[in-house]
This record gives structure tokens, sequence and C-alpha cells, in this order.
């Protein structure tokens, strides 16, 4: 399978949700598979909150592969030999497309910091349709995401009806509850009460532990208590000192490695952003009510949750199932039984890949 | 009702489950109500995490009266016309018994710091019980606490067999498990995350972002995400602007608040020591199975959970009625039908004042 990794450049503004713009910007995106000559075989795929465009394929020397590389590739669900498929790096991300320590104006040696206007989740789908409109690309096949790459989707569906034939978000909301936006706030004040972050000033580079301690806060909601039962017990480290006050349990240990990582790859101040975009999430934003929002969508709709999710619960996803019933949209829900936690739309794909490909196939259009 | 407060101290040493010891050590306490002739109308009253001996009343002046003050007093279903109710601050804490922030040797203007041995539950109880010996007191009519209280009163029961006559743990559970260790551990590596900790050797009164931050993380499972929803939804702060990043939803704002509150009443170091006892509790160590350990417990005990607590589930306080009816234990076991979390056992004591008042009375012995 061919990865290719391009980036797009935008000299006209940018309008956001705040009222801000962005001027110049740019998307970094990576593309699998073949556009076929009607353009009618593109399906994209949007990211979750660390996520980036390089949701498959192995870079030359990589050991890891795309993030979704279980479901995307030749003769996979996503099937590459049938589908062009794109993921782009969402604005306020780190991995090239535009974000809060990119330059103000190119060759201005100002990054933005903490005057990077506050992005929304309607922004991300905006610059992606533009892009979209830029690569001649009229309809899309389908838009698939999970957690803040399913709030994408669901927003795709609301702002550009009958743009994608199939809307499948993932493990995700409606509108971010108080729960969530808590979490998030955990997170954003302990990045923020690390002295280095010096306030979104950090020095480029700087090992911020504020941000590796915040990610630990992210991975208590990605997994499920009983998940965690399961992958750690109360084995301690063989050694470590069961009465020293830093020895670790296995769990421990666990956090410490992945929280300690997170820092030499993702960016703070983008954290911040994303975060804050996350929290708020509002289908109903700007709309009268609820109704009106899902009464938007004109595309077939397909919900995918999982039934042990304890960041985006099913009960969220079986909302929206009620609200596009209420408003007589066209909407299928699934749920996945399954105690893993709410990384499974990552880790258990073997448990879904199936109904995605069904639904890309066209085989549960009988069922609306 | 009549509030003492008082500080015992000791020279003997005390021996510690690490195999290290505390000389001189200290612990201070508050009782209410009068010690009968008989010595036996003693009720033993243990704290959670961030608690302390003043579980009732109030002091002159003080706005607010002790954590449990809806349930012990005069006339309240722990009652102080009847009872003479006991509360210690734990060893470890930071409320007056001897911990990491006390002087080595008294006068020698050295403080433990990380130097303090680690702490657990074991040693916790063991403090308590040479006070009560110390106290002439030779036979509780009960020891009853939540959340790590509960995690006390169960050690209690197994250490001190026939010591009590009733054993009510509360929102607790047997065995820490992996997810709340990982819990734990975020909040600790917050803590370490803040230079100002200066590992451990931070400025006595010195402001801690890193201990405001990790008390927003404690904070996320102290109710539960429905009761987020009640008490919050997703409203705005008034004054601060929607598109501003560092702009607050009302439920930010009540973690920022408390969270900010916490390093002005509570130690840094001693809250890394208590969690380490909690993620450390473990009734099995030093049996060779739970059986075995349940097996020593001799008095009636009264398990006491909550439905939507988060924190220590029901399933784990079902497990110990499981384990004790395996060995033969009188044990009742009581689920409080409540969506509130696990801050039930302070916040929702209406729902389970009544049990408590029935327990003392003794009008549940004939369910044994």
């Amino acid at each position: 399978m061919k990865i290719e990794t391009k980036l797009a450049k935008f000299t006209k503004p940018l309008y956001l949700e705040s009222g801000r713009l962005l001027e110049p910007w740019q998307i970094k995106y990576e593309t699998y598979g073949e556009l076929n000559e009607n353009k009618d075989n593109v399906i994209l795929i949007t990211h979750a909150l660390s996520g980036s465009h390089h949701a498959a394929g192995k870079y030359e020397g990589d050991r890891k592969p795309g993030w979704w590389d279980g479901l995307i590739g030749d003769g996979k669900a996503i099937d590459t030999k049938k589908y062009f498929v794109i993921c782009t790096n969402v604005i306020g991300s780190c991995f090239g497309s535009t974000g809060p320590m990119s330059e103000i104006y190119p060759g201005s040696n100002e990054r933005y910091r903490l005057k990077f206007p506050v992005i929304t989740i309607k922004d991300m789908v905006k610059a992606q349709k533009i892009l979209l409109d830029f690569l001649g690309i009229k309809k899309l096949k389908a838009v698939i995401g999970g957690s803040m790459g399913g709030m994408q989707a669901l927003r795709l569906g609301i702002d550009f009806p009958g743009f994608a034939k199939y809307i499948i978000p993932i493990a995700t909301t409606y509108q971010t509850r108080a729960y969530v936006i808590a979490i998030n706030k955990a997170m954003i004040e302990t990045i923020r009460a690390d002295k280095d972050f010096k306030n979104g000033n950090y020095e480029v580079g700087a090992y911020l532990k504020g941000l590796a301690a915040a990610r630990m806060i992210g991975y208590l909601n990605y997994i499920s208590p009983s998940t965690f039962d399961k992958k750690f017990g109360r084995e301690y480290v063989k050694t470590d000192g069961m009465f020293e006050l830093f020895g670790r349990f296995q769990v421990e240990s666990y956090l410490e490695y992945n929280g300690a990582m997170f820092p030499k790859w993702f960016d703070a101040l983008s954290y911040i952003y994303l975060l804050k975009a996350i929290s708020l999430f509002d289908v109903g934003r700007g709309f009268n009510s609820l109704e009106e929002a899902f009464s938007q969508i004109k595309d077939k709709m397909f919900l995918i949750s999982f039934s042990g999710d304890t960041l985006f619960f099913p009960e969220e996803m079986r909302n929206i199932k009620k609200y596009m019933d209420k408003v007589g949209g066209r909407c299928q829900y699934y749920e996945i039984d399954s105690d893993y936690g709410h990384d499974s739309f990552l880790v258990e794909i073997d448990k879904f890949s199936n109904l995605i490909s069904d639904i890309l196939e066209g085989e549960l259009d009988d069922r609306f």
C-alpha cells in the first residue's frame, strides 16, 4: 500500500467559529489507495486527540504502523484497493497542520502560543472540507472516526449535509458532558502547574513533566476499571521495594512509561487547545435545539459504541439515535459488546471491522 | 455536645509493617460524649484520605462543623448522649499526628520529608489501638469509617479480633485495585512534576500548584459522571468568554476552586504518603490467602456500599461478603441505592444514618 504524505497551504483566511481567523494556514494529510475517475470512492478518516494524519501503513524504518492500520489497507475493512482514503492532521494539532506552535506569519519567527485562536470541532471539519474542495472531491463515500474523530464525523454530517454517503461516528458523543470537561480541566491545570510551561512560553523542545502527568490522567479513562484489573492486577515491579515510597505497582510503571514518552512526541499547547475543542463540543451550538441540529443530517448514519466505554458512554450514543429517530433521520445504532473501555475503537478492531466493511459495501442500506 | 481535642505522645517505638519504626510519635484525637463506667460505650471513627480527627461539632468561630457531623452528635445516629466517640488523625496525615513534615527528633529542626517511613493501613490501626490501650479502653462498641476509613475498620477487625463488637466499613474495598492505584499514581506524579515540590524539600508554607492539580484529579471520582451532569451540565461561567482559551465551564470553576484551596489546608507529602498507604492496602498481605485473612474476623461486620460509587465499586464490597460467607463469618451487606458517587458516605448521610443507629442498637443482630 502506497502512503503519500502531503501538505496543503492556503492563503485565503480560514474563518473560525470564534470569529477569529487563520491566515495563512496549512493542513498536513495522508492518502492511501487511488482516487477513481468519478472521484466517488473517497473515505475521510478523522483522528482522535493524540492522533495524526498517519492512520495507516509504515514509513520506512518504522516499527509501528499508523494508528488505524488494522482497519485501513489492501484487503482490509477500509480496502485501499477499492477506496481512496484521506486522513488529515486537524488544525490545532502538532503534526504539520497550523497549530499554536506555528509561526504567526511564515518567517516571522514569532509563534502563536497563547495568541492562537480557540479551535472547535466545527473549525476542524471546515478546514478538512476546504482541503477536499481543493482536491476536487465533491462527495465522500464515508467519513469515519472515533472519539474526537467521531465528533468530526457527526459535525460533518450536520454542517455539510449530503456531502458524505455514510457518516460513521465511533465511541463519541454529541455534547461533551461535565464529567469529561472535568477530566480535560484536570489535564489542562496539570500542564499549567508545571513551571517550565511558563504560561505557554516554554522553550521549544523543553521536556514538560506536567504534560507527562496530564497524559497519565488521560490514561485513567482509556481503558475500563476491569481492564486495569485484567492487565495489571496488583503485580508489583520486581526490582522495586514494596515499602519504598516511589516503589511501583506494574500499573504505575505502565502509566509512568506512557506519560514520560508523551512530551517527546506531542506539544503541550496543542494538547490544551484540542482538549478545549473537545470540551466545547456541542452539536446544538448555533441551533435552537438539538433536534434542529440533528435534522440537518441528510446522510445515512451508523453509530458504533462499546458497552464498556467509560469516557463516552454508550448511553450518549443511544441518545443520538433517539434524536435522529425523532427528527426522522436515517440512523442505525450498533453497540459492540466489550468491557475493554474507550480505547476499543483503536484496539478491538476485530470486533467491528466487518461491520465497517458491510456498511461501506452497502449491505446495511436496506435496514433503514 | 462537648468537643475535646487532645494529643497523646508516645516514647516507646511504633513498629511499622515495613520493618521501620517511629520514635517518638504522637497522635491527635478528638472525643465526643462521655465514657461510661464500664468503658463499653466507645465508638471509634476512622477518617478518609483528606479527613482529620475533627469528625463532629464546631470549634468556636467555625462556619463548618466536622466532616461527619450529620452522623455524630446528641440524638443523632451515633448518639453522643449514649456513646463515647473517638476519632484520631491517622499517622502520616498532617493535622497533628506524626507525619512526613514532623521533626525527626523533637527540637531537631529536621523534618522527616522523604525520610519518613511508608505507612500502611495496618500501621494506622496499630497506632489507634495503642492510643485506646493507653486510654484504658479494652473493647469497642463499634468501629466505623468510609473510604480509607473503611479500610481501617476492616483491618481492625482482622488484626484485633474480638476488640470491636461491630465492624462497619463503608464505601471501601479489601484490596485496592489497579484502577485506583493508577488514579493515585497520576496524583502523585502531578505533585512531583511541580518544580516547587523540590523532590519533597519544598519550603514550609509554599503554595504547590501541583497539589492543587492533584486534588482536581481526585475530584473526578468523588462524584459519579451522572452527578457531574446534574450539578453542572454544560453551564458556562457568565463572566468568561466561550472562546477564551481559559474561559471556564461551571464544572471547571468548581474544580479550580476546590483544587486551589487544597494546598492551603493539606500537606503535599502527607498526601503522597496516604495515597501510597491506600495503594498498598490489601487485607491478604501477611496471610496465605484472602480466606485466611477474612477468617480472622470474629466480630459482627456490616458492609455499606453505594450503588453509584465509581471509586470503590459495590462489586468489591460484595466480594467481602462472599469471602466472609465462605469462611463462616458474621457479615451483613447493605447496598444503598444512590447514583451520587463515592462521596455518598459524606454527603448522603440521610440514606444510611438509620441503618447505623439500628446496628448500634443491636436491632440487626438477629439477622446473622
